[in-house]
């Protein structure tokens, strides 16, 4: 997974590199104006839109020596689509801001383009690159901010669970957490300095949890489809289970009683994205969803695992636990 | 403006700052649903919404010896709410990504809060922070993302121009180029390093260019108005005057003569953030526009000025431009 060769964008200007990323992009945009002018114009049936904003940046969210620009670019366009998706919407429009140093390839950033063109057409297709900005950074960034419509449905908020509705989750738990634990463990030089990655030397459940690290494939049609279901709250899980369940929990004022999830990557491993949800008991749950609790009424512990209330590290803080020692 | 003193972002967890940063934004919502979900939900009357992006990087857009945290986040939605209004729209919402290194101090982060909220209230009554991301990062970065509504307007093109129109601009030409040049000249060290500005030791004039360059006010209400008054074709003047309007010549497929503008920041001068368009001759101009020129039949410069094709550089290119080692 080495970096591309040939020209830099400090080789380009950016009328030249942004040339090459619209021609990646040709024929996928479905917005009124697409990319082109100040601003795209988005059509907003219903009259309301989501959006949402998350950023991968260079050394907390990524290594080059373990992500290709296409990882990279399916990655930070998945992560936003989970979020439009937890609100019930349909994704419609990314805008992504790429900062990079110079040294970067134009072959990288098209590579980049490429993955976010993938993961729209893969997982919310109709949603395409509507605008974006490049600009030049020591640090390589990418900020995407995803636009979705809701067709009439109600938002699904975090907090709307009521004692008595069901817990339910959609999509991969702990798998994200495994993969990035092999690339710690199995893609770094005795200094510990990440290494290319050869998916070679790894078993069928390591490379499965490998690929859920760097391409996530989140349920995004299955946050439309709970809504219509009934969902009563919804969130995507990006910070681990256990942290977003106490969230989900806190801010509906209820306690959420996990049942049959193990402790360790599935309860408390980060970047998910799989979507967690309530619905009112004896709903019929669309397929994609399987049952893991109960809400009750609120009690000292936000969050109960199998009658316990769970002790120990509860998540991901990006503040807290970013180490550019360790990486 | 040396950087405030105080608990560094490494010192708290993510909930505590985004704690501090909503108690800065509180009460300034006017979301369906504001911050603190998956995503935030706007209204979008007329059932379209403009979007943009822009970012600003440390380094190439921005040195914290000359900017204070407020300045930043002033700017920051400053040149996005030009964009919006740019298509003949109305600002209603800003999502903020920010990415920082560990050291940055909790003060400098609400302080840019600050700004981003003075910037809305002064520049775009009605628009907030509705949503946004917190990184870890080597390089400080604010990627800004703005929605707008049109209010059943049409958008505002940059390719709408036709021979006769007459052509206009509302805002500040150059002085944000010359107070970049009052940073650079009276406000380094003899190593060439940015020091702290004092304005007390420039005059009325440069202190206002100083201004314009830190924090910018372009002219967001003007925006809607064009658009109502009839003009043909719109963009921000945010990389010179020449560079932009052979922009909107290109995507017209006109000429722009352009009168009365003299070479130099004026001309040639970048982030000046005003709007430049065309009305049909005859349209009573919104105040704060002046006419500039005339729109021709496609000639094969694409700008004339005082009847001559200008040579020379014609603007800022983040790409190109950007010299790490100069600042």
């Amino acid at each position: 997974m080495s970096a591309p060769h040939g020209p830099t964008v400090g080789d380009v200007t950016e009328g030249e590199l942004l040339a090459r990323i619209l021609a990646v992009l040709a024929g996928a945009s479905t917005a009124v104006v697409g990319p082109g002018d100040d601003a795209a114009v988005l059509a907003a049936p219903g009259e309301r839109v989501v959006v949402t904003t998350d950023t991968l940046v260079h050394g907390p969210d990524f290594r080059l020596a373990w992500s290709t620009g296409y990882d990279l670019g399916f990655k930070a366009a998945a992560v936003n689509l989970a979020d439009v998706a937890a609100m019930g919407a349909r994704p419609t429009a990314l805008f992504v801001a790429l900062a990079m140093p110079a040294r970067t390839t134009v072959a990288f950033v098209t590579d980049l383009a490429c993955g976010l063109r993938a993961a729209c057409d893969r997982l919310a297709p109709g949603c395409a690159v509507e605008g974006g900005d490049l600009t030049a950074s020591d640090t390589l960034t990418i900020a995407v901010t995803a636009v979705g419509v809701l067709d009439g449905r109600a938002p699904v908020l975090r907090s709307g669970a009521r004692p008595g509705d069901v817990v339910a989750v959609a999509g991969n738990l702990g798998a994200a957490a495994r993969g990035l634990a092999v690339l710690f463990d199995r893609f770094r030089d005795p200094e510990g300095i990440p290494v290319a990655v050869d998916p070679g030397v790894l078993d069928v459940a390591a490379r499965a949890d490998l690929a859920a690290q760097l391409r996530p494939e989140p349920p995004v049609a299955l946050g439309p489809a709970a809504a219509d279901a009934g969902a009563t709250a919804m969130m995507d899980v990006s910070d681990g289970l256990l942290l977003d369940a106490t969230r989900l929990a806190d801010a509906s004022g209820v306690t959420i009683d996990l049942s049959g999830i193990p402790d360790g990557p599935a309860l408390r491993g980060g970047e998910d994205h799989a979507l967690l949800a309530t619905f009112p008991a004896g709903a019929s749950l669309p397929e994609g969803f399987r049952l893991v609790g109960r809400v009750r009424d609120r009690r000292v512990a936000a969050v109960i695992v199998d009658g316990t209330p769970p002790s120990g590290p509860g998540g991901w803080d990006p503040l807290r636990d970013w180490d550019a020692v360790r990486g």
